[in-house]
């Protein structure tokens, strides 16, 4: 895998060189010259997912993702019509940053761009929403082991029996992302993840799969079966799949997201996040 | 001070007690029988702000609130035209349940009164506030002594020279309240606060007020002067005095917010909101 890096040198400025990372790939995203997964680009840079909807339903999202910040913590939403989001970086570009979109008519999918220049309108709103990424670094920094980063594959993503609360036409159920820990790493995993609010926070469950409705561990709704260790159980995170399927249930006439893999890299940090 | 408490026993459990305390307090002020601050009522139950909005004003309130958590933290948002918030309480009813209510007309303050049921519309949508009652709670069962408290009065609050992030026609300056400590008693109150973030969290500035654009903090702009022991400092949080400035400055047709120190008292317990 090739990681970006800056052409420039920022010093000895670790932060800086992160965000100098972040912006340099936006840059070849935006000029066509990178459209693969961002998971390990920009490393210490905040990734997130996004979502656009039309104005007239953007209300109703963002009252669905106060009443869920777990699965669904905004760390952005734009101006209506404006693809800028200024919080997360100067010249993010939400039309052409990202290195593949998903673009949904009704609810259904109708298909995957490189770029929203062609279907951008002056009533869309930007939302970006935290994503595992972040607490999966705190995670790996704190000595805690992540056999799914080892693996090189994708966390295993199951639906499950446990509503989010509505919010006009948003509704559906918790989607949770699941990783295997020893009983002593998923006791510091809550504890690293805890500082973590905006990108999904403290875990939801851990435990018997079956309390959250999920039928069996080994067959997840997307992503593959992880392995458990002896002794290893089950820990559960909200999950960013959740605010797409909402969508998908709410049917709004247009939409968009980021291809699943295909993230917003911004110009935060990590560490930033950070709340104590 | 007459401490409403229930007339029933919850027996043993001290957080059936406070929501209990916290329902039979909304139940007399919606009877009309209790109409005064609620500062010290249902020790332990969160108090909010409240803020309704036309719900053609309340999207751009919401994008404001999320881009400054620390003065305007959202605890629950109502669906437009209810009065129902049932994430804070099942039977509340935003029409009736505070003691005393401020209406505004282009901004303006036109009236105070102790029941929205004559004027409440279908397209008003409820915002309920975190209130720094919560947090002052939490340091004084950490130890850390409130000069305020002990003299029974407001703390002090300023506005500073810090812009909030604006969002749609929502705009204005940070205002803060200040609370003196040792420094000792500062970096514990640092601690415990930001424990806290739906409710203002870990404060954004200690020291020199001149920094955050106070000329003179002997001369608050809202509450009474504080006084400092030898070698206490100043600490600033996010207040909620904020949105209700916004407001004003945004000048919506028709906004309500509560009377200063007449919250709302809900069922959720300040403990539960610590978010570690």
């Amino acid at each position: 895998m090739t990681v970006i890096t800056p052409f420039t040198s920022a010093g000895s400025d670790p932060a800086e060189r992160t965000r100098l990372a972040a912006r340099a790939l936006r840059r070849e995203i935006r000029a066509g010259r990178f459209a693969g997964q961002t998971a390990g680009q920009a490393p210490g840079a905040v990734q997130a997912n996004l979502a656009i909807l039309p104005r007239d339903w953007a209300d109703d999202f963002l009252r669905f993702c106060q009443r869920n910040p777990k699965p669904c913590p905004v760390l952005a939403v734009g101006e209506p019509g404006d693809p800028a989001l200024p919080a997360l970086g100067a010249d993010i570009d939400l039309r052409t940053d990202l290195p593949a979109y998903c673009v949904f008519r009704d609810g259904q999918l109708v298909a995957e761009v490189t770029d929203l220049r062609e279907v951008w309108r002056d009533d869309l709103v930007g939302f970006a929403i935290g994503c595992s990424f972040s607490f999966e670094e705190a995670l790996v920094q704190a000595g805690v082991p992540l056999w799914h980063l080892r693996q090189g594959c994708d966390v295993a993503v199951y639906r499950t029996s446990i509503p989010c609360q509505p919010a006009g036409r948003f509704s559906g159920n918790l989607i949770v992302s699941m990783r295997p820990f020893t009983p002593a790493d998923a006791i510091r995993a809550i504890q690293v993840t805890s500082r973590f609010p905006n990108v999904h926070g403290a875990p939801v469950h851990f435990g018997d799969p079956a309390a959250i409705g999920i039928a069996d561990i080994d067959r997840p709704d997307f992503g593959p079966r992880q392995e458990f260790a002896p002794g290893q159980v089950p820990v559960f995170w909200g999950c960013g799949v959740t605010p797409r399927a909402a969508i998908e249930q709410a049917r709004p006439p247009f939409a968009i997201t980021h291809k699943p893999g295909h993230m917003l890299v911004t110009d935060r940090l990590n560490a930033e996040l950070a709340a104590f």
